[in-house]
């Protein structure tokens, strides 16, 4: 992933370890553990009331690329152990098909599948993703750019208002506390249930300079598009009014231009594929975890019908995950698209 | 674009041709320049009553990697010369930044622009696209593999039903002949009042095997999503049920299996970054054209405060021009995966 | 070819035209099609007494990313039309594989090729490449580097000394008058007995920064290594001292240095990738032109055995026109270093 | 490195690690440690005398992508710690520029560099290489491909025979056992002079298909030439009979064929960029190691002239360390045009 800001991830949920090779990181930037780790800790299961309640410990090590403290310019190896984790509770399901899940387009594409936890297409998987997108997040910060996440929707509750300063004060990272509260109350009635729920998440980018994009095959909302639906669970992108233009009129989807800025953001910050300057404003849909102990139907490898119930996991919705997942990949295709930018000026 | 099926396209709206180079095509597959022409005709203007009045002959010719009617594995260069290119029409503009338009950003990241009718940024750039989807689309046709879009909603029209068969008999592409005649209606009244119009497109992937797509990286859902957002007037793209899936709880999103295969098809025919088989199935919302002839606000290069009326062109709704574009972008994509699944396997 | 200054060529021989895209070509560089013409030029045939008769116009036209003089940032296409190609002098042998060519690996690669001229493996080809180099040049120019490539020996005869002006008094581009002139009595010699001859090139590359070049995969040395021996002729590469190292001690091919800079230039301006700010100096085995009227022992694409005559050319050596094409790639590589290197400052 | 068995190296001289991802490699290959520490082993210093007496483990650990002794067809993650590195044995010359090393630049390219044992520049950084290699092998194994990598000379001794049997007899892995016996007085002599030589190797490449190779921009030759020229030491590479064909005419240097196969190999088993099925043969030129025990001329960080002796490190040549990783690249090469031909076939 990335031209000049290049990104490899490798792991799988119930191997030694999982982690990320960056190539390309500018030289100079203040780089150690604890800034990596503090963005770790935000996708950490248990965090919020929603996820799976294997704890981790997630502790990262940075193997290369840094020296007294500072990025050398060659590639940083960033990696974090698995611990703790019991395949034993996959062995019953080893040879089913669990839906919704990669375990059937793992099995038709490879012939062959590490069936333990989802083994690559688990959610530790992230983990080297949030990891590179916290080295991206330096050069961003370097600019003024910031990149924030935040909970619209969740099983049908949706927000009312955006008091961005709500956003860090509950588990949902939502701007609506009420919004929040009710949340609380249907993920407590899906888990009883056994059931999960899915969710729309909002993105913005702040403080972007215009100019960043390539016109054609690198567009910067195409980059940004591919980078979310690269995440596992999202179904749909759309970038500032989004499917509402379906129904625009073009005197009202065009944003006027003042020599103040813009009257309004319906392009969410991004025209002909290059920045305006203006925010861009990314919303993504989030599936319920396939993961839930009701029982479903579905077939074994050999494709005998069966019956599944995945146990040993009670997320509930992967919205808190995903968040960081999000915001990382975000920072790693602006911290691409900038350096390119700077190459070409 | 792409890693082992690799197209770039070239070219203004108003310099001297438009044209693309495809590297990387298997050798030995039939291809002419009729075969290019029939897919490139289907975009030209005036097809629809909805597109510009320019009249555009288009006809291509292929340059290189054909020799006696096979591909030889070489790269195929193909050119269309712009003819009929009134660029006078745009001098006076050339100083405005049209509203919706990449002038702006092109400005900001470039420090020129060729203003002539959108220059990189036009509708012409998708020539390129076209003919490549076009080559692309033999690979598919061996294997089997068919694309089609077809339009859901136009202008605030939507489709009742999905006769297949009505699809072909109207110039929205609309599987819904009374909704067909709702969007001619709507159209009409929407260039009367000089403004524009967005809709909705649908995409069905058919006959794809299990297996195509990598697992993070270069998953085929992130690719078609870079491949369609990278269309410059989609502002959203789904995959499966979508944005929906916001307000499902896992039971209902998952889609249970059965040895005959799947019961539904929320995931939209792709798991974990990867084809499961069944039909792939994408939305994509189309903003208006941003080209209208109400006076709207807007600046010119030095930042002052102007008015624009774009005259010249008449388009009120891009959708039928979008649809082969889109096919050929989703061809282009599946025909890159096709090749590195093969190389894998 | 390149990471951000990308170029890709298409065309045969005897096809309708040759030429190349560039894409990444920063904009605001003055471009018109006389400054390509003036390299394109220095390649063509019948310029030396040494080469090919057929006349070739080969006036390149720019079709796209230059708007009044300037290049746009946008994809660079250029063409050049394939006029006065008489392929029916190859209809006798299109059956035969031709010694020292690429047909019998074209036919093993893709089971089909264009037989007319050698296709696609034509030097023809190389066309693109030296039109694509002159673009890269325009952006060394602006930094002052300067790339030159000069004969040092042909057919046995080697330089005594380096005038570097008498480099352009010759055809040869012989920095030794007396050997160039002993050059053109063997030239008359090896054509009289329908024979060809190989040479050895020196290349520099002046006025290049410290600190270009990856230190692991696109090491400058490893990138330009790649660029020479990708020209058709080209069977071995050296930088610096070169083959001679394996006779030194470490005492001896150490440059030492000194506040005023290197004492010695025995790394060839390259030390472990990245350019030191010497003269980088590499040196270029090119081999006799396969294409001989001497009869010799070959096979048809059936497998019997044959005698071949290449009739219709007469070029004794390739050197003079590989000259131009080797200062084009080198060209193209510092240009993508170049603005690689600007990406991380 | 590469385009579909992706390779990508970590980690510094003394850094905690290093190590290789390998993405793109096809599932079902039989890959343990054992098998990649074999390879490790042979590049070990210590192996033969001429090299460092620093003693590494350098024990090997798959991290991913192997699951029940088979790759998965995910990325694999290779690493091997750092052990018993004294970096003190550096202070002293932190300040210093090695002359022969890349120490200056990667000054200036970075402004900061690891002056630890040499850094990223460090030989240790082939590990991921040789590891990387080891994997690739196993492709070219169930191929029937075979790569192998010998000395031709040795401080100025050079081999009188090649008797391949001999090869793996002595510590320099020379096929004249009598030459062997020569470079060890010879090396000895040179180690007593606190000095070091370089030599000449040669790789075979054999049992590759015909038909290998892109023919513009990614020729086999081409691949091969920057895969050698991107191992440290190398400062020249040739293909075939190499710069020997600049002073040979087009009858001797052209393989003639017939329905046996070619009756010579000055081509070097590829033409026009693609392999002609023949024997690959290359030959690198290797420089002697830059670290020697005679004080040298240099300058300090600051511009200051000053002397050096680089204590601490005997190797005397790099080459037996040399011969595994110019496999191992050679292999890597090799694997990724295999994947790349299988998908267009």
């Amino acid at each position: 992933m990335g031209h000049m800001f290049r990104v490899t991830t490798w792991g799988e949920s119930h191997g030694p370890a999982v982690g990320c090779v960056i190539d390309g990181c500018p030289p100079g930037l203040a780089l150690d553990e604890a800034l990596v780790q503090r963005e770790l800790d935000r996708r950490k299961p248990g965090q919020a009331k929603t996820s799976t309640t294997r704890r981790e410990a997630d502790l990262c090590e940075i193997l290369s690329g840094v020296f007294e403290g500072r990025t050398t310019g060659t590639p940083i190896s960033i990696l974090v152990w698995n611990k703790d984790a019991k395949s034993e509770a996959y062995t019953s399901i080893q040879d089913l098909f669990r839906p919704g899940h990669g375990d059937v387009t793992y099995q038709a594409r490879y012939g062959i599948r590490d069936w333990r936890g989802g083994g690559r297409a688990s959610a530790r998987e992230t983990i080297g993703r949030v990891a590179a997108g916290a080295v991206a997040g330096l050069l961003l910060e370097k600019e003024g750019i910031s990149v924030k996440a935040f909970t619209l929707a969740l099983g049908g509750v949706e927000v009312k208002k955006r008091d961005m300063a709500a956003v860090a004060t509950n588990a949902y990272q939502c701007p609506d506390p009420d919004a929040a509260a009710a949340m609380e109350v249907r993920v407590a009635e899906v888990r009883a249930a056994g059931d999960s729920i899915g969710g729309l998440v909002e993105l913005w980018i702040d403080g972007l300079p215009a100019g960043l994009g390539d016109p054609v095959f690198d567009k910067l909302d195409a980059d940004l598009a591919a980078a979310m639906m690269g995440i596992g669970a999202v179904k749909g992108v759309e970038i500032g009014a989004g499917f509402a233009v379906t129904a625009m009129q073009g005197s009202m989807s065009n944003d006027a231009m003042t020599p103040e800025g813009f009257l309004s953001n319906h392009s969410g910050g991004i025209l002909a594929g290059i920045s305006s300057g203006a925010r861009v404003v990314l919303r993504l849909a989030v599936k319920p975890i396939p993961s839930i102990t009701i029982p479903q139907q579905t077939v074994d490898i050999h494709g005998n019908p069966r019956s599944i119930v995945t146990r040993g996991r009670h997320d509930v919705a992967a919205i808190p995950r995903i968040l960081p997942v999000a915001e990382a990949m975000a920072k790693l295709v602006v911290a691409d698209h900038l350096l390119r930018w700077r190459a070409i000026r």
